[in-house]
């Protein structure tokens, strides 16, 4: 089985939840003695603010190729068997997970570093935008592990190759960063 | 809530798989941006012998009471909301899991790195002990982790303080070390 066939990258339509069970079941092997799953949710709170949703929008194609390329960063740096990532767009009510990711290796190192590692990366590179939305009003957010990532030229540090393969520059934190730059819808 | 409150901690009977949907609901909550979680599984084969299954064994107040300690530690260490830790005794199949934690934290890297502390402390330290049932034989095995932590007279380097309470040194790591010295049943 090539390491293609072994990650899973969801990007979830509006108002479906993450079936982690899914997930699990997918990356689970008798060949395997670890699995590592990170869930990320919606918390009521936000630097002092009630926050009642995130609602996340995507360019799915970038997103999704832009996943492919942080899981084959990760084959390479650890011993890995399958990789799953999940993503819901559109609303995410407080409680709910908003993101998903499991991975699973022989030995537990390998799944739990990995895991840490797919998180910060989706994190800091994906083109999926978050809009917060509180009790008095809404705010499309960055991460700030992506804001660190760029340079003093305001480009992406880390882009896992995609810029570099677009002469045009498209690559997925790029774009990220253009959609940020219209802001506030 | 006190931390006591925040912990569940579980050690399974024969024959009971873990309800992973349990546990990850026990830790998730509307205050946290982050759930965490490890599973240990059989996997087929170990050190190129082929395995029909683990099976485990546990002083269950003492493994319960060493858990506790170490979950006191990781919050000494992490901001995290709720912890849970369940390990299954008696035989578990290949592909099966043996142990499953979660963790809740407002932040991610509370909820992952104290995830990883929490695995590999319980491998380290916990008395549970586990037999390999091969398709030629059987053998008790220690983790690679314990024997590491031993000094040079054969007594754990940590045991979360449970051991130094207790003035007759019947820790946790102690009963594990005593319990293999037995070994080969």
């Amino acid at each position: 089985m090539s390491d293609e066939d072994k990650n899973l990258i969801e990007i979830l339509e509006e108002n479906i939840p993450i079936d982690i069970a899914k997930y699990i079941t997918y990356v689970q092997s008798p060949h395997c003695g670890a699995i590592a799953t990170f869930a990320g949710t919606t918390r009521d709170t936000f630097e002092g603010k009630t926050v009642l949703e995130l609602r996340y929008e995507a360019y799915v194609p970038m997103a999704i190729r832009c996943i492919k390329s942080i899981c084959s960063s990760a084959r390479s740096s650890w011993n890995l068997h399958s990789i799953a990532v999940a993503h819901r767009l559109g609303p995410v009510p407080v409680g709910e997970m908003s993101i998903f990711i499991a991975t699973s290796a022989v030995h537990r190192a390998d799944a739990l570093d990995a895991c840490k590692f797919l998180i910060d990366e989706v994190k800091a590179s994906v083109p999926i935008w978050k809009k917060e939305v509180y009790t008095n009003g809404e705010v499309w957010k960055e991460n700030a592990e992506f804001l660190e990532r760029r340079d003093e030229h305001g480009k992406p540090v880390v882009d896992h190759g995609i810029a570099q393969a677009r002469p045009e520059k498209r690559g997925c934190c790029l774009g990220k960063i253009k959609m940020n730059g219209a802001d506030s819808k």
